[in-house]
C-alpha cells in the first residue's frame, strides 16, 4: 500500500482514484462515430476502440493531478475479447503515465480457483519455462463471501509481486445492508468482515502503517465508515459512492487519519461525465474531467483535517 | 431451468455437470508439447490451444452421456486474451454438441455494474443499431454479498433471454462457514441467503417446479444441504464438492425430490484427471473421463430415490 500512498502524497496529497467505467453512452458521440466507421463490420472492435480513446484522453487530462485509476472490468467484459484488449491497453497506458492501477474485478472463489484468479491479475502465469503476466494492475478488489480460503491466494501474491488487495467490507449500494448489516451476537457482518480483513493484513503492515490488504467501504454509509475506521486502524480504505451515488466529501473524510492518509475516494461518472454538465462542449470532455477532479480535490481537502 | 432439466432427463436422468477447469497440469503432456511447439513464441496461444484441445476431447467423450458442462472462468482468464478466446471456443463447441453451458464466473457488483456483467454473459451488448452476445452460456454463477441490487439485473436478463442464474448460498470450500454459517437471530446466513434467492425466483417457477434462479450448495455440507432443500423447494441446486473435495453420492442425493430432480452435481478434477488413476494411457484421457462419468452416474443413481 506504500506505493499507492506515495503516489497520493506525490500528487499534492490528492486521495482520488478516477473510475474508468466507460459506458458507451458516456463517450462523446464524435468519438463513437469515428471509431465505429473506421471498424466497419467489426463493430465491437469499433466500440472498444471508442472506449480506449475516451480512456486515453481522460488519463492524459488526469495523470498529473490524480494518483490512481480504477477500471471496472464489467464494462470491458461486456464487449467480449475486444473489450478485454481495451482493458489491457487501458491498464498499460495508465501504467506508462505513472498511475497506480486498481482493477475492480470483485473476484472470489474457493482456494484453488482463487489462486487462478490471483495468477491472472496479480501474479504470473507459468507454463514450463515460460512465464508472463496476463493483466497487470497494481491491485484488485475481491469478494469475501467464501471466507479466507478465497482471499489468501491474493494476499500471498500481493506480498510476492508487490501488489495490493481490496476486500469488499461495506459496499456503497442501496441493498448492501441486506447481508452486510445483519447482526451476529450484536456485531454487524461488516464488522466481522472488517476484523477478518484486518487479520489477513496484520503481517503486511508497511511503512505508512497500512497493510497490503485494504477494504472497500462506501461513502454512502458514514456511520459504518466511522465504526470500521476505529476497528481497522491499519487498513487502507477504497471509498466508492462519492458524488453520483450520494456520498459527500465530509463522509469520506471520516476514513482519514491525522496525517490526512487512510483512504482513496473513487469517482467514476462524476469525472467521466463532467462534460455533460455546465457549458462544456463534447470535445472538451477531458478538460471537464480535469476540472471536476480539481473541484473534488478541493472539496476533500476542506473536509480532511 | 426447464431447459437444463429436460437435458438431464434426455440423458437418461443423469444429473451431472462436467467441470472444465483445465489447469495446464491436467492436460496430457503430448497435447501441451504439440500445441506449444506449433505456437512458437506466442506461447500463451499455445497453452490456450492445448486447453481447448483437452476440452474438445473431453466434450467429444461426454456429450452423449452428460447434459451440461461448467467452465470455470478463472482458468481461462489466467491466460489473458488467448485464454478468453479459448473460453469462447469452448462454450461454442459445447453448445454445438447440445450441452447446457453453465459458466462459473461468480460475478457480483452494485446495480449498474451488475447490469454490465449480465449483459456480458446473459444478455446482448448494444451500440446504436448493432447488437451481439459477447459470451454465450446458458447460465452463470453470481455472488450475493452486495444484496439483491447486484442480483436483479441477472434475473431480469435470465427471464428475457431464456437463461438461468445460480447464486452462491453455501459453498463447498473449508472456510465457507466463516461468513455463511454465522447465525443471525438463530438463523444461519446461508438460510437467510437461501430465502433471498427463493424470493428472487418466485415469479419465475417453470414447468418442472423449479425457478430460473438456482442456488450453489456444496456436497461437502450434507446437513446444510438438507436444511436448504426443505427451505427452498422451488430452487434448483448446483452441487459442487463431489469427489476430490470430499462430497459423496449420498450427500448429493439429499438435494433431490421424489422424481429424482432438483440438482446437478459437478465433478471437475474427478472427470478431467480420471486418466491419471488406474491403468489408462495419457492418450486415453477422453475414455477415462467417460468411464468416470459413467461410474459417477451409477453412484448417484444408487443414492437418489
Amino acid at each position: 500500500m506504500d506505493k499507492l500512498i506515495e503516489k497520493i502524497i506525490e500528487k499534492d496529497n490528492t486521495p482520488i482514484v478516477a473510475g474508468l467505467d466507460p459506458k458507451i453512452d458516456y463517450v462523446p458521440e464524435f468519438i463513437v462515430k469515428e471509431c465505429m466507421e473506421k471498424a466497419g463490420d467489426d463493430w465491437q472492435k469499433g466500440a472498444a476502440d471508442a472506449l480506449f480513446e475516451f480512456n486515453r484522453t481522460l488519463i492524459d487530462n488526469l495523470y498529473d493531478i490524480v494518483p490512481a485509476v480504477k477500471p471496472q472490468s464489467a464494462y470491458y467484459e461486456m464487449y467480449g475479447i475486444e473489450g478485454l484488449i481495451c482493458l489491457q491497453k487501458t491498464i498499460s497506458y495508465a501504467e506508462k503515465k505513472g498511475l497506480y492501477v486498481l482493477l475492480d474485478v470483485k473476484r472470489g472463489d474457493i482456494g484453488a480457483t482463487a489462486e487462478a484468479y490471483s495468477t491472472a491479475y496479480l501474479g504470473e502465469t507459468v507454463v514450463g519455462d515460460k512465464k508472463a503476466r496476463s493483466f497487470t494492475p497494481d491491485a484488485v478488489t475481491v469478494n469475501p463471501y467464501l471466507g479466507t480460503d478465497g482471499l489468501k491466494p491474493f494476499v500471498k501474491d500481493a506480498v510476492r509481486f508487490d501488489k495490493d488487495v481490496f476486500v469488499l467490507v461495506k459496499t456503497s449500494n442501496p441493498s448492501s445492508g441486506e447481508l452486510q448489516d445483519l447482526k451476529v451476537d450484536g456485531m454487524p457482518i461488516y464488522e466481522k468482515m472488517g476484523s477478518m480483513v484486518s487479520a489477513l493484513g496484520a503481517d503486511n503492515v508497511e511503512q505508512y502503517g497500512y497493510s497490503r490488504v485494504g477494504a472497500v467501504v462506501g461513502a454512502t454509509y458514514p456511520q459504518q465508515m466511522t465504526e470500521l475506521r476505529s476497528l481497522m486502524p491499519n487498513t487502507f480504505f477504497l471509498i466508492p459512492g462519492y458524488g453520483a451515488q450520494g456520498g459527500k466529501a465530509e463522509d469520506c473524510a471520516l476514513a482519514f487519519d491525522e496525517r490526512g492518509l487512510g483512504g482513496i475516494v473513487n469517482s467514476s461518472r462524476g469525472i467521466m461525465c463532467a462534460y455533460k454538465k455546465g457549458d462544456w462542449k463534447p470535445e472538451e470532455f477531458g478538460a471537464a474531467a480535469r476540472c471536476e477532479a480539481i473541484n473534488m480535490k478541493e472539496a476533500l481537502k476542506n473536509c480532511i483535517k
